[in-house]
């Protein structure tokens, strides 16, 4: 019996477990243009806190009581679309469960046969990697020679934002919380890092920027709160800012408080929030830029890895405790 | 005697009229390449309270005890610059006196020979006219069918640029303080207008947006705080926001605070801070579409008269208590 997690009511902050429950789905044979998936490999992704309101968001809230989606990459067992046979490898959105039926809305893609692992569609060479490539490189239009501020800079998009971003020549500061991450960041290449709990991140960073030695040309912003207000501070003339998350603010009802906003005018920064979504354009231009990296080892994706179904909601909520090292990603 | 206004310490928050003294200043003969000016009209500006910090701004800040500089118009009276003869109109940089030795350093403009009113020069084809039209069409590339939201519509910068607005074929919303105002900003051609001074920014402008059918694609700040959170939060999908200024934050040490940063992502908005001087190569432009619509009577400025240097730091106090409808100015 196919199972799946539903969300059985909307949470205000941070949701507990109580707000999940792992279901049987009802057997049924296949209509016209469905596929069966066995999934292999579920995502976890922050923006899954905003589908869990009510209100408006960039995609629609998830039901109440029907299975949650997101991304997943698994196996065809069986098959009425033409497109597919058993055995293709997909990736499409029918997460939080271990088998899927796949229909049009569910987004399937049948995946090339290559020695690139099934899991990193849903990573590097997926969502995450192509968010961190255009954000970087399109939003923001980061060049050789700039320097870089990234948050968040060992979670799933940051970590390879830092990479791409010394694989293209330019300074990186990065922040993470503890040690540990902060020591894998250096590792990753950047050349000076903050532990964001350690103390002010303001303080750090500016500490940081007299460390390479200039100030700010481009922000990549996955926390928002006290790092944009820091980037702000530390920003230099004509810097760019590309607003890829704000995950500080996701489960919090405080306002985002900006001490440094004049800055907007003083260095005339440019700020965008963008979506995946909207740069489908580029992919083809990101599959083979970052192809090209993962298999010179410029680009090295970590994992963390949840195993089994049951472990989702606790992967989730992970997210927002600085569980994942990298992607989180449940195995199943 | 000449005189000049100058600072004598720096201030927090508001200034006072004990933070000004007007002084006489040394007489002396016009080196080589100086002008002497009769100044006629005196401009007083928000940024200048930017430059009365210490603090970096986008532009240097005024010296202690020296005279505070500012745009004004005059007549030349006395010349050792070739490109200026005696009775010539200049629009210079040594305002808040009403006398100047002009240098290099001043950057005088011989203005042409024309009807246009001297103190057209300090405001609608100067540069809070050209503010406006940079903001509007080139910052935030508004064009026919935008529905535009501006804050602070009666003052300066605001005032024109629902003008360009409504001229360009384009929706406005205007914000202004007080009954009368806000009758002027409507009869201005603004669609709707609201009053932030009769109750919450948010509440009205979303009435705004349900008055006009629709949400906002192109916001033009002058104002910041309470305004841009509900610019935020009425936003549509791919809308620009202009960012002149932020008079609300400039005497004020609470920090922005954003209850809707989450709409940057969600509609993707792009956010720039903008200096009219990085924009000198559209002025010839400008000048040209500005004379046209003053010419046509679509663009009819307005201004806010103090009669007398001595008044000078009153008028300018009065920009920071709403005591201007369209440009503040001081005739001597």
């Amino acid at each position: 019996m196919a199972r799946a997690w539903c969300l059985t009511s909307r949470p205000e902050g941070l949701p507990t477990a109580a707000h999940f429950a792992l279901r049987d789905m009802p057997e049924r044979s296949l209509e016209e243009g469905e596929i069966r998936v066995r999934n292999r490999w579920l995502s976890v992704d922050p923006y899954m806190r905003g589908r869990m309101n009510a209100g408006k968001s960039y995609v629609e809230p998830f039901g109440i009581d029907a299975p949650m989606t997101g991304g997943a990459a698994g196996e065809v067992t069986e098959s009425r679309h033409p497109g597919f046979a058993v055995g293709d490898k997909v990736l499409h959105m029918g997460g939080w469960r271990d088998e899927a039926i796949v229909d049009k809305a569910l987004t399937p893609v049948k995946l090339p046969d290559s020695d690139v692992p099934l899991e990193s569609f849903l990573h590097a060479m997926g969502l995450t990697g192509a968010t961190a490539w255009i954000g970087l490189l399109k939003v923001a239009q980061a060049q050789a020679g700039d320097r870089v501020f990234v948050s968040a800079a060992a979670g799933a998009v940051g970590s390879i934002a830092v990479q791409i971003a010394k694989a293209k020549g330019m300074t990186v500061i990065g922040s993470a919380g503890g040690a540990e991450k902060c020591a894998w960041v250096k590792a990753l290449g950047a050349d000076a890092v903050i532990d964001y709990r350690a103390g002010p991140v303001l303080d750090q960073l500016r500490q940081a920027t007299r460390d390479i030695d200039g100030r700010i040309d481009v922000y990549f912003d996955n926390v928002g709160g006290d790092h944009l207000d820091a980037a702000l501070a530390c920003s230099t003339k004509d810097a760019r800012f590309a607003i890829c998350g704000m995950i500080g603010g996701y489960n919090d009802a405080n306002p985002l408080a900006l001490h440094f906003s004049r800055m907007i005018i003083v260095n005339r920064i440019r700020i965008a929030g963008f979506l995946y979504s909207d740069h489908l354009a580029d992919l083809p231009a990101f599959q083979a830029d970052m192809g090209a990296m993962l298999k010179s080892g410029d680009v090295t994706p970590r994992h963390t890895i949840f195993d089994g179904l049951e472990q989702a909601p606790d992967a989730f909520l992970g997210l927002f405790s600085g569980a994942n090292m990298g992607k989180m990603l449940i195995k199943l």
